[in-house]
């Protein structure tokens, strides 16, 4: 039975996963779900207590939260496709570090920036221009330590890339479409990394497929 | 050689690092980092680019991110002291599930009651009453998805205590000393829950080493 993965075509955390199953090349059925609905809400609530989507069924498991997902996609299928997690205990450990980043310290303020530039004016909200700019000025310390790092480095958890980088996926693309690219296009590597990783064909299946 | 804990004696990210190194029973020797002082922090940027504490020194390899050390810990040391993340693939993607849910839905609230409460009053600064009342009951809702949780399973991640419930501990534990432990009062599984996890011989270690 293939696994379902329950999201929604404009959901950040399910194009994660989706990238995910993309680069492993595992085949899965996308479930649409509408959470304005108030008969879906219900129903998804035992998959997802909180009420969110990405949430997968792989058998007889269900899963919630995009990056527990991709980890255990990572380590289920670590011999499908793109290997997203090193075996190597030490290398390992440096990816983990990274994927904590992105979660402490660049989704907190990036994904902020997506939901003011992006999410907002798609549904005939107002941006708040306060915000964007405070956010933006974090971003840019996030990034310059990004810059640092990318110098000396191809990928962010190390030379090859990774669930570090993966996770960044949705809201880069996302913020490449703003005002917001501008702090990545003043920093070289950042740049680079950045147009490199949504270039990956994984990446662009996932485009693709929410273009339907 | 002994591994090395850079931290600080009031950073709850360095108590939740502490915590993992006590469970596990692995010696460590720990380095006050005084992050004020400008010498310290030069040199502590080459361990975390983001200059803040917890980092460990494990031999050669340089890690920062308490969640990030505390996975390196549960890997490299599976066989010592606690199991803190199940070798089962099923069970351990369970136990991400809810190792998730602190990072993304407690700790994104929690922290800031923390904050508040407890490190401004010690800072001499004056808690922002709004704020407080703000997370007061954003942090009621995911309790009460705790709450049902428990209910079924004796601990977040299952039926044994994991990394899901130890990264909890140094907020729940600032939280118990201030009003907002009413919140777990009010929650019969999650206040026993929250007991039990405190009164673990490993996390009264790290209080009593605190003390001095």
């Amino acid at each position: 039975m293939a696994m379902k993965l329950h999201g929604h075509p404009l959901s950040p955390a399910t194009h994660r996963v989706m990238a995910c199953l993309e680069e492993k090349g595992v085949e899965y059925e996308f479930v649409h779900i509408h959470l304005s609905t108030a008969h879906h809400k219900e129903s998804f609530l035992s998959l997802n207590p909180f009420g969110q989507v990405p949430a997968l069924e792989d058998g007889d498991l269900k899963l919630f939260e995009s990056r527990a997902i991709t980890q255990h996609l990572a380590h289920t299928y670590a011999d499908n496709g793109t290997p997203l997690v090193p075996q190597d205990p030490k290398e390992r450990a440096i990816v983990y570090v990274w994927m904590e980043v992105e979660s402490q310290r660049f989704d907190a303020t990036a994904a902020k920036l997506s939901y003011e530039l992006v999410t907002k004016p798609m549904l005939g909200m107002t941006t708040n221009d306060a915000v964007v700019e405070e956010h933006q000025e974090k971003l840019g310390k996030v990034l310059d330590i990004y810059e640092s790092r990318l110098a000396k480095s191809k990928y962010l958890g190390g030379e090859v890339f990774s669930l570090a980088d993966l996770h960044h996926l949705p809201i880069v693309s996302h913020l490449f479409g703003t005002k917001t690219k501008a702090l990545f296009d003043a920093r070289t590597h950042v740049s680079g990394w950045g147009a490199g990783i949504l270039a990956r064909p994984a990446w662009q299946k996932v485009v693709e497929k929410m273009k339907h």
